[in-house]
């Protein structure tokens, strides 16, 4: 049995005439002979009556959100109409389709409502389902704890539930469909000529939605890695003969150079609203602990860690920002915040071993005169943070550096 | 047809004795209904007359070092010799056994002498033997030119062989065997204690050899990873029943957390001998730019580099700390070297998303007074730079902090 797993997201689902498209690639998807399961978001974008956030609002305004419990009910209803809006969908065209909610899809998860880990899958009623040739339309982003609680997975949700499924299926392949053509080399509201990529490595897309690309959560591209399982990225809009989307793999293709890939960089990534802290100055060990601790015990995720015998920088994400000086100042550090910052990366596996790609790096904002106020690099990616007011131009400097000359490119001169 | 690819390195085929634990180790695959390719390195450690560093100084001492082509063809004798020995051995054994030079195996690689690259595998040649039932014993660390000129791959060369040859054929397994039982939580000369991993993923590996570990070479963990062929690394003097060694694959298991891997770090490695260079001070962009590209054309690798305004900070291996000084300065540039230092690394794909690691790490130190130089962090890395003199504490401390207390794994706390 050939299985893939179709992802639509709430955009693609919020009108009949949407859903309609939504129909003919599930019906494409048979006719190829796969017999497929089909994830859904909640149905249309914040303001919406059944969206996550208008479902949140509503909870907020009933006092439900000092019951984790209950939000995460609530929530998960959004998953459950679009699920079964769909099914009716698919059912008019013939399909012989029904719905899911992700505890009766085997997603089973701890109890940390809002943000659910998923502990494990237990795909066996889906299997019965599948084995008659049923076509399952599951609702996302929710999951049920052992206890028959039902839980929400957090950001990304529903992603993750299309991988976690395919993987415990051994589905051949997952489609997340939105509405944007692919993954891309920028964003192209920032670059217009950004292109769409063909390829690329679960690697890469990991490191770039890390780095700010908003395609496919890194939850989902784990998952889905980690059990070889490709994924296809696509538009729910575009013609699918026309569009195949992004394709990711591990990356190995019979043309690849075996030992010498000639992408250097993938693609530039950003992150607009970022916060640079500063310690400066000598700090004892145990003030250093400390400064990490403190965030890290509020779930404050902090980046681009720098930390020297006379100084101690690191950002934190434009949103925590209040917060982490709150925290830091109350217990008595001085910290300096520049809170007009941005980073931007490039992230390619190519450049590993490759020397010199800093070298580019610096020179394609220095060729703009744009001042890099710190640096971190892996083997994968290279960051620089810049002023908020310097973004927009670092990263087209970036793309043309390293994607539009061909030739730079592959010797990231 | 299922094929296992066996790589066995130069200690391995030093002297009768062990040949013949080498011999075991194939005649065991082949009991296992696998066909094997086996692939070596030459024989013994430097000093051995066959090994490469041998070879290497016999050609230095007729001046064969001036024509990399002849330099090449001299080094590439150890593994045929290896090889020949080898199968000789296999054949008394009463196995069908043959050798391949790297070329006749159907690695093709550019002219790059001393540090070829694999441009592609045509695996025609070797598939005729397979289909008839011969074990292949092939010469590692080698190959062709398009040109007919044997070539040597560099460093790794007899593992990148192997992988390479695995993902041409579709092998099912590469067995790595060594002197090692397997990959270590930290190298043991240092932490007596250490433990080896029965699993880790590519990715861990590919970090950790990047990182100081030297079990298996990055470029061969790269292309196994590529072609989802899992990896096991294991010692040919252990009794395979008792130590299986270390499997690398993409890390997923069926009783794996599916969401929440349980283990944060899953090894600390050191990088023994590194130099700071500072070349602090307002510098001019064109400036900066021009000292990371002398770099880089030298062929010299820098890395936790830190540009900030006020400084540029990167570290270089201790071996190329005086051509990197002797570049920059005859440039003009004024450059602080502090030579005795040491980077020590906790690794572990468990650690993305989990706050409080950075904490964790500077807490080991800062418990042992360990001052910290330079910091580096990817999302699976956390590199600190500290002073030689205190690299084998901080590996210490690092392993105790997140290895041997089961729970402080598990929550980084």
């Amino acid at each position: 049995m050939r299985i893939i797993v179709q992802k639509f997201g709430g955009t693609s689902l919020a009108t009949p005439a949407y859903r309609d498209l939504v129909a003919e690639r599930v019906l494409a998807a048979t006719r190829r002979s796969l017999l497929p399961i089909v994830v859904v978001s909640a149905m249309g974008r914040a303001g919406d009556p059944y969206a996550t956030d208008t479902l949140l609002e509503l909870g907020r305004q009933v006092g439900a959100d000092d019951a984790p419990r209950e939000t995460d009910l609530l929530m998960a209803c959004g998953e459950i109409i679009s699920a079964v809006v769909l099914a009716g969908t698919l059912r008019r065209k013939g399909l012989p389709a029904l719905v899911l909610t992700g505890g009766q899809a085997g997603i089973v998860t701890d109890r940390n409502f809002a943000n659910a880990r998923i502990l494990r899958v237990q795909p066996d009623h889906l299997r019965r389902h599948l084995d008659r040739g049923d076509v399952c339309v599951v609702a996302g982003f929710q999951g049920m704890a052992e206890t028959g609680d039902i839980t929400t997975l957090g950001r990304g949700g529903s992603d993750t539930t299309a991988a976690a499924l395919a993987v415990a299926v051994r589905a051949e392949l997952v489609e997340i469909y939105t509405d944007v053509s692919g993954v891309k080399t920028a964003d192209p509201r920032i670059v217009p000529e950004a292109r769409t990529l063909s390829m690329l490595s679960y690697e890469e897309i990991f490191q770039m939605a890390q780095q700010g690309a908003k395609v496919v959560h890194p939850r989902a591209v784990e998952l889905a890695m980690r059990a070889n399982v490709p994924v296809r990225v696509r538009s729910t809009f575009d013609d699918p003969e026309q569009e195949p989307g992004t394709l990711i793999t591990h990356g190995f293709e019979a043309d690849t150079q075996w030992d010498a890939p000639a992408r250097v960089v993938t693609g530039v990534t950003h992150l607009a609203h970022v916060v640079l802290c500063s310690l400066d100055g000598p700090l004892d060990h145990a003030s250093t602990v400390r400064v990490f601790r403190l965030l890290a015990d509020a779930g404050i995720s902090v980046d681009l860690i720098n930390v020297a015998p006379d100084r101690r920088r690191f950002i934190v994400a434009g949103g925590d920002a209040a917060r982490a000086r709150r925290l830091l100042e109350d217990t008595g550090f001085s910290v300096q915040f520049n809170p007009d910052c941005a980073k931007v990366s490039v992230v390619g596996t190519g450049m590993r071993g490759v020397p010199g790609v800093m070298a580019s790096v610096v020179e394609a904002l220095a060729d703009e005169g744009i001042p890099i106020l710190q640096t971190a690099d892996s083997h994968v990616t290279i960051s620089c943070l810049v002023t908020r007011a310097d973004m927009e131009r670092a990263v087209q400097a970036l793309h043309r550096k390293f994607l539009l000359d061909a030739h730079a490119a592959r010797t990231a001169d």
